[in-house]
C-alpha cells in the first residue's frame, strides 16, 4: 500500500470510526433533523468527540456549539452536514480549510433534482483539498461496534452482528434498521448508506467491509454500479474470502429506471450484463427488501460454518413435516427450486421404525409427515427421532423443518432441535413457522437465538435454504 | 330442485348447521382428541345438543354418554368419528341404524395408507343408507357463525367474516385459522376439510358456499380435483355469482405428487390441464399458503366493491412512497407484474405542486416520494394531499402506498388515509408497511380493521393488488 492508498483507506475509515465528529446543522429543536442526528450520538453512547456547528448557538444538547467547522479547537476526523444544499460548498471549504478528510453529506437537492452544476462544485472542492465525501442524498453510516448513527431516527444500542449492509437509500439507517433491530435476532456491523455517490461509491464501501473482521454477509441494495470492472474483481475477493454478497438491484424495468434516475440520478445498467456479473462473481441476487433480509439472516446464522463446503453435489433435501399440506407444498416447493427430494437410507428407514410402526397410518416417505407418530408416541419424541435420523442421513445435505404452533404444540421441546442443529453443523435447517401469532414468534426468539434460521412462508425457507447451498457448493470462478 | 337433490342438500347441510351432534370417541380424557373435540363444542359455544358416545362411560364432560348412535333419543343430525378405522364401519351401520344422514370422519387409516377396501366398505353402508360422508382422515369443519368447530385445537370465537376456505388438510382448521385468528383482521365464514374425499368432495362443497349469503370469498386448498367438468362449471358459476376463487393446488411436481399421494391418496392431475380450467374460470392461483391467504385477505376486505369493474383495461397505477428504495423497487415490480405506472394528469400535477414547490428536492413522479416535501409541510399534510390528488386522477386504477415505522413517522394521522380509501371506493389500495417490529403492526391493525389490506413486502403487495385487478377486469368467458 502506497502512501496515497493509505489516505484513501484512511478517508474511508473515518466514516465509521471516527473519534471526533462536526455536525453541520445541529439544532435545538427536538423536531428537526439536525437535533435528531446529534442526540443520536450523544445519547447513544458514541465514545468520540462531537461538535455541533451553528453559528446561531452558543450551546445546543449540553455542548458548546461553534460557529463553523475551522473553529473548533480538536482536529476533526469526519463532518456531517443537514443544511440546504445551496450553502454547501461554503461548509466544503470550511472543511479544507481545517484539513478534514471526510464530509458526509445528509442533504438532498443535487444531482437527483437536477442540480449537477452545484454537485460538481462539491466534488471539486473535496478533490483538491483531499477531502472523501460519502453522499449527498443519504441518511449516513451506523456502525454497531461504536454506536456511530447519522441517521434521522433516534436509534440506540444497534445488536452488535455480523452483517453489514450498504445501500443508494436511507432504508436501511432508518426503517430497515428499525425493522431489524425490533424484529430479528441477527446482529448488525455497519450500514452505509451510498445517496447520489459524488465520490465514495459502493466500491471503496465493499473493500472496506471485505477487510472488517466483524463483517461476514454484505447486503447491497444498488440503483447504479459505479465501475463494473471494479465492482466484479471486488465480488470475486469476496468470493474468495467466502464473505457472501447479497444484492438488490433496483431499475431493473423502465418505470423503476425512472424512479432512480430521480432518486440518486443512476444511469441505467444493462440486466442482462449485471445478471451475468452476479453469476460470474458469485453473489446471490435479490429482487425485493424481505428476501435480502431473509437471505441475509440465513448467511449470517450459517457464517461460520463457511468452511465446510462439502454438500453433495445432489443438494439433498430433508422435509420433516407434521402436517399433510406442508408435506406436499414443500416437496413442490423444494422440486421447483432445484433441491433433490432424496430417498432417506436404509439405515435411516431402520431408526425411524420406531415411531412408524406399524400402529402409524403413514409411512416413511420424504417428506417426512410426523403428526400420525406424533399422535401415538408424543411430539418431542417424535422430532427428535426423525430429525435425528434425518440429519445423520448421509444423502441428506440440509433440512426444511415445519413446526406449528397450536393449543396441542406449544409445550414442544425447542431444546432438542438446537441441540440435534448444534451435533451436525454442516447441515444447515430452515424452519417454517405457522400458527397462533405470538407463540410463532416466541418459538422463533428461542430458535433464532441459537442460530437457526425462521420463516414465515414454505417459499421464503426453501429459496433462503437454496441460495446458501449454492453458495457453497459453487466451485471458484476460472 | 327435485327431493333427491333436496336430499343431497340437505346431507351437506348438516356438517355446517346441525341441530344436534354425536361424537363417536368422545373421552374423558383431557389430552386426548376426542376430548378436545368434545369441548370444542361444550365450551365454545355451539347452540345445538352434543352427545358424547363412549360405551365405557356414563358422563363426559357433563353430558350424558351413550353406548352408542342408536341409543340416542334425540334425531342426530351429525356424527362425528374419532376412533381407531378399524371400527368404524360399525359406527356406519349404527348410524344408518338411527337414519343419520351425515357422517364426519375424522380419523386416519383409509386410503391414505393402501387401505382401499376399508375405505370402500365405509362407503358402501353409507351409499346404501343414503349417509353423506366427509372424510374420512380430516379435521372437518369449523363455522364461525354457530360456533361448530371439530378441530383437534381448542379454538372459541372465530371471527365472523366472508372468507371461506375448502382444504384437503387439517391445517386450515388448525394453525390456519389459529394464525387468523391472532393476527389476521378478516374474518371467517366456514372452513371445511375434505381429507380422502371418499364421498363428498370440493365440488359440493363449494357449491354449498357459492349459495351461502356469508360467503364471499372461497379459498381452496386441493390436491386432486375430482370431477374436472363439474368444478369448472361450478367455478364459471362463481364468477357469476363474483365471488371470487382462490386455489392453492398441491402436487405440481413429481415429489409434491408423491406426497400427496401418501397424505390424502389423491391422483396427479396434470398441471397444463389445471391452469388452463384455472384461466378460463376465472379463478385465482396461488402457490403457497401465504399466497393464498393474502390472496383471501385482499378479496376479503373489496368484497363490497365487486360490482364496480369500472377499472381501466391499462390497471394504472399510482405509486405513493416515502423512500426513493422503496420507490424505485415498487416501481419494478409494479412494471414486471404488468401494472402501468402511469403518468399522472395534468390536473393531479397542480394539485400536487402546493407540496412539490420549488424548495422541494424532488419532482413529481410515479412512483411520486413525498419525503422530502413531508420534510418541509410534515407528514399527515403531504400524505393526505397525495393521497387525495393521485386517488382522484382519472389515469388511476389503484393505488400502493408505502409506510414506515420509525421515530418520525409514528404519529401518522391513519384516519386520513382511512377517509381517503373511503371516498374513493372503486380505487384499491394496497399497503406496504416497513420498520418497527411493534409499531408495523399497530399501524396494519387500525388499517385491517378499517379494510385497507396491509403486506409485509412490496411484492406481495403488488401482487394481491394485481390478482385483484385482473379479476375485476376479466370478461366474463365466452
Amino acid at each position: 500500500m502506497n502512501s496515497k492508498d493509505k489516505d484513501i483507506s484512511e478517508g474511508i475509515n473515518f466514516f465509521f470510526e471516527p473519534k471526533t465528529v462536526a455536525i453541520v446543522g445541529a439544532s435545538r429543536n427536538p423536531e428537526k433533523l439536525g437535533n435528531i442526528l446529534l442526540r443520536n450520538l450523544t445519547e447513544g453512547g458514541f465514545p468520540g468527540k462531537v461538535f455541533p456547528i451553528n453559528p446561531n448557538e452558543t450551546e445546543i444538547e449540553g455542548l458548546k456549539a461553534f460557529p463553523n467547522i475551522s473553529s473548533v479547537p480538536d482536529p476533526v476526523d469526519l463532518v456531517v452536514v443537514i443544511i440546504p444544499a445551496i450553502y454547501i460548498p461554503d461548509v466544503m471549504k470550511d472543511a479544507a480549510a481545517k484539513g478534514v478528510k471526510s464530509v458526509l453529506i445528509e442533504s438532498g437537492g443535487f444531482a437527483e433534482i437536477g442540480e449537477k452544476e452545484l454537485q460538481e462544485e462539491i466534488v471539486k472542492i473535496g478533490k483538491e483539498a483531499g477531502i472523501r465525501i460519502l453522499g449527498p442524498n443519504t441518511l449516513g453510516v451506523a456502525n454497531a461496534y461504536n454506536n456511530l448513527v447519522t441517521a434521522f431516527s433516534t436509534i440506540k444500542n444497534i445488536t452488535k452482528g455480523n452483517v453489514s449492509f450498504v445501500a443508494q437509500t436511507g432504508l436501511f439507517s432508518g426503517p430497515i434498521l428499525s425493522l431489524i433491530l425490533s424484529k430479528e435476532y441477527f446482529g448488525v456491523s455497519k450500514i452505509c448508506g451510498l445517496g447520489n455517490k459524488c465520490d465514495v461509491n459502493e466500491i471503496e464501501i465493499i473493500e472496506y467491509f471485505l477487510d472488517d473482521d466483524n463483517s461476514d454477509v454484505i447486503a447491497l441494495y444498488l440503483e447504479g454500479i459505479s465501475e463494473g470492472r471494479s465492482f466484479l474483481s471486488l465480488a470475486k475477493k469476496a468470493f474468495e474470502k467466502k464473505k457472501p454478497i447479497i444484492v438488490l438491484k433496483a431499475g431493473r424495468t423502465k418505470a423503476g429506471e425512472k424512479a432512480s434516475l430521480s432518486h440518486t440520478a443512476s444511469l441505467a445498467v444493462n440486466n442482462d450484463i449485471f445478471d451475468a456479473t452476479v453469476k460470474q462473481a458469485r453473489m446471490i441476487q435479490a429482487y425485493d427488501y424481505d428476501e435480502l433480509m431473509d437471505y441475509a439472516k440465513i448467511f449470517s446464522f450459517y457464517a461460520d460454518r463457511s468452511n465446510l463446503m462439502n454438500f453433495n453435489k445432489d443438494k439433498g433435501i430433508a422435509l420433516l413435516t407434521i402436517t399433510g399440506g406442508g408435506a406436499v407444498i414443500s416437496a413442490d416447493v423444494s422440486a421447483s427450486l432445484g433441491f433433490n427430494v432424496v430417498e432417506f437410507s436404509e439405515k435411516t428407514k431402520e431408526k425411524l421404525n420406531e415411531i412408524f410402526t406399524p400402529r402409524v397410518a403413514m409411512k416413511i416417505g420424504n417428506p417426512l409427515d410426523i403428526w400420525p407418530s406424533a399422535t401415538l408416541y408424543g411430539l418431542d419424541k417424535c422430532y427428535s427421532i426423525a430429525l435425528e435420523s434425518l440429519l445423520s442421513d448421509e444423502n441428506v445435505d440440509c433440512c426444511f423443518i415445519t413446526l406449528l404452533t397450536t393449543e396441542i404444540t406449544k409445550h414442544l421441546d425447542l431444546d432438542m432441535i438446537i441441540n440435534s442443529a448444534k451435533k451436525y453443523p454442516s447441515k444447515p435447517i430452515a424452519v417454517w413457522i405457522l400458527g397462533d401469532f405470538d407463540l410463532t414468534e416466541k418459538f422463533r426468539k428461542k430458535l433464532e437465538q441459537n442460530k437457526i434460521p425462521c420463516f414465515s412462508s414454505i417459499t421464503s425457507s426453501l429459496k433462503s435454504l437454496k441460495v446458501y447451498m449454492e453458495y457453497y457448493t459453487r466451485k471458484m470462478y476460472t
